[in-house]
């Protein structure tokens, strides 16, 4: 069988290639991306649940619409107004299965085959093999402590003036766990005007923050509808759920609309009345900050691992996020590490496998500390130590 | 903003267009391609629901893997093979987000731009768009009141020889409501293999049978891995959900795994689990003789309608399915009377909407007999008549 260009070099990703893997009942997985079951309000979602089912099943089983289930399209909007301020008259909301299909669809509206867009290296795998997936070409710029580095920016764009797009995740990045400033924020996005560029702004993490103050989104200094944002009920909710969204000018959620009409016509109706059921019934907020306490020991938990098992590695502790990325001491190949890691019984996700240059190598490693438990973070990190 | 080529010309479908309407309360709809919500294992659906969230909410609620939950998988291959006699060893089944994801994932997996996909003339406006929107160039064979004609097809093979792909809904045709005999199934796959083309079966109505005998799926006559089969869970269980399926060979599998993993990471795992324990622990043929009986009421209602109202039009009564197609008498276009027809309170949906030429004409409308009621049914036809 003969298949397309766009897919013959698609590999199903390291990531969910490990997550896969037929671990050792020992083997502690520091390589997922996945938030924490006790994260998830299931108890709330399973009132809500034998509610829908008693008031109106058949509405919640029944075809939807493809821009998705209208109050919750409203109150996700309004919330995203009130406490991110971004979103203007002329952008609308669609649905989405998930924060990965705004990419998808972003990709597929825009992106023509052998279009450049310019990225963070390293990036979140998944997006830059949807991008991939369409065609495009990926030119890296380099995370510089603070997220996107804005002179690296600016000489991606004087190489390739033509860009379609700029994809960025500027806030707890995936998977350095860095935060793009505000002056950075603003820079990219007078540059994104210049070189009349798209951005896509991916924000799944956005409100798991451990400390420091929030930096208003891309999207909320957005004043020509020049960027998408992206959200994801992923990290706050459920990610089993596939729930996500797209903020972006009306015209192009239009274009999304239809894409998402081809791909899967509209995301799970049920999950969606359910959602927007819990925000309305429930206090999303409270709920927020329980997932922070819960991750902001487990980040310190494996940063004084970090510090009493691996001192000689090198790392930033992230305000936020999932992830702490790891450079290793010696300039260590980190699939090496991380292959010999597993024999080890512990598991991480090798840097390179976040380089939008697929033959590149990298010294770092990705390390998650919200699906573990702080004991299992502790014996992780202690096994990785063993390692070097 | 500058779309993609793929997506210029990509224009919501007039049938979701028509669903979301606002209309007039009394306006009555045999527009829709939807089940009936009476056909809804509700109550079934509603405790397992219940059960889940009180077994294991932690593990329906987390990431899952992108070839879809493992019980259901083999759940369903089993059952595919054992009614359907489908399925080879050298055969993989991945969960998709409803049976439309299938015809988007063979798309992406196999068409690059202009590659030729010959389909019925008339067909699923939702499978032309998802081709549509990766490149496809559309050559439509026509219906000759047996699905496909196979003479049609062999010469448009000879005209395309390069032809990619052939999409075919062999049973119970969307919109026609027919059914290809067994020697069209032979003949059509003899055809593929002589000229090396994919075959993607449709078969989202299979079970939705009404008289007859059942016809096995080109899937089954397939020895050579040349046939894609798409099956769904919205006509037996409930569309809301989004669950489908691919059942195909192990390398095109795996190529639509990854392109499924960038494009919605995975499908709802909630229900994916629901529907394996309900087809677990409830007699799902059991169910389904339910909305046949159901149906064929509708469908009898219909026709009878028809007689009375419309009786110089012209149909065939399907054995099985959602739809009847009508030719108006006189040659009158399908565009201009729906759109009248609207006025008088009754939506169907023009034959134009269903044509690979995007440019073409039609004499026909798309009737649905499972969502209105009998009563609904004979109004609406009863004004769809007045309109004549």
């Amino acid at each position: 069988m003969v298949f397309s260009h766009r897919v013959a070099a698609l590999k199903p990703s390291a990531i969910r290639e490990i997550l896969k893997a037929p671990s050792d009942p020992e083997t502690i997985t520091l390589a997922a991306g996945n938030p924490s079951p006790d994260a998830f309000p299931a108890a709330e979602m399973a009132a809500l649940a034998a509610e829908i089912f008693s008031t109106n099943p058949s509405g919640a089983l029944q075809y939807g619409i493809s821009e998705g289930y209208t109050p919750l399209r409203e109150r996700t909007r309004k919330r995203v107004f009130e406490k991110y301020g971004a979103g203007r008259d002329a952008d609308d909301l669609i649905i989405t299965s998930g924060g990965q299909q705004v990419v998808e669809l972003t990709a597929k509206t825009l992106i023509n085959e052998g279009d450049t867009v310019i990225c963070e290296t390293p990036s979140f795998i998944g997006s830059l093999n949807a991008l991939r997936s369409y065609g495009a070409n990926l030119v890296g710029v380099p995370c510089n402590g603070a997220g996107m580095d804005a002179d690296g920016l600016e000489r991606a764009l004087r190489d390739h003036p033509e860009a379609k797009l700029i994809y960025t995740i500027p806030t707890f990045q995936n998977p350095t766990g860095e935060v793009m400033p505000l002056s950075s924020r603003i820079r990219l996005l007078e540059l994104a005007a210049q070189y009349g560029t798209v951005v896509l702004e991916d924000d799944p993490y956005r409100e798991l923050r451990y400390g420091g103050e929030a930096i208003p989104p891309i999207k909320a200094l957005d004043t020509d509808g020049r960027v998408i944002y992206a959200g994801s009920f992923s990290k706050i909710i459920a990610p089993g759920i596939r729930l996500g969204y797209a903020l972006a000018q009306k015209e192009l959620i239009a274009k999304m609309t239809a894409a998402k009409q081809v791909s899967d016509v509209h995301s799970n109706l049920f999950f969606q009345i359910l959602v927007e059921r819990y925000m309305a019934e429930y206090d999303i907020d409270a709920h927020i900050g329980k997932c922070r306490a819960l991750y902001k020991i487990r980040r310190d938990t494996m940063d004084a691992a970090l510090q009493k098992y691996m001192p000689d590695a090198r790392w930033i502790v992230p305000e936020g996020g999932l992830f702490l990325w790891v450079k290793l001491p010696g300039g260590r190949d980190g699939t090496e590490f991380c292959r010999s890691a597993k024999e080890k019984k512990v598991m991480a996700v090798p840097g390179s496998a976040f380089l939008p240059d697929e033959n590149g190598a990298s010294d770092a490693i990705r390390l998650n500390f919200s699906l573990p438990t702080p004991k299992q973070i502790e014996i992780g990190v202690e096994r990785l130590g063993s390692n070097l």
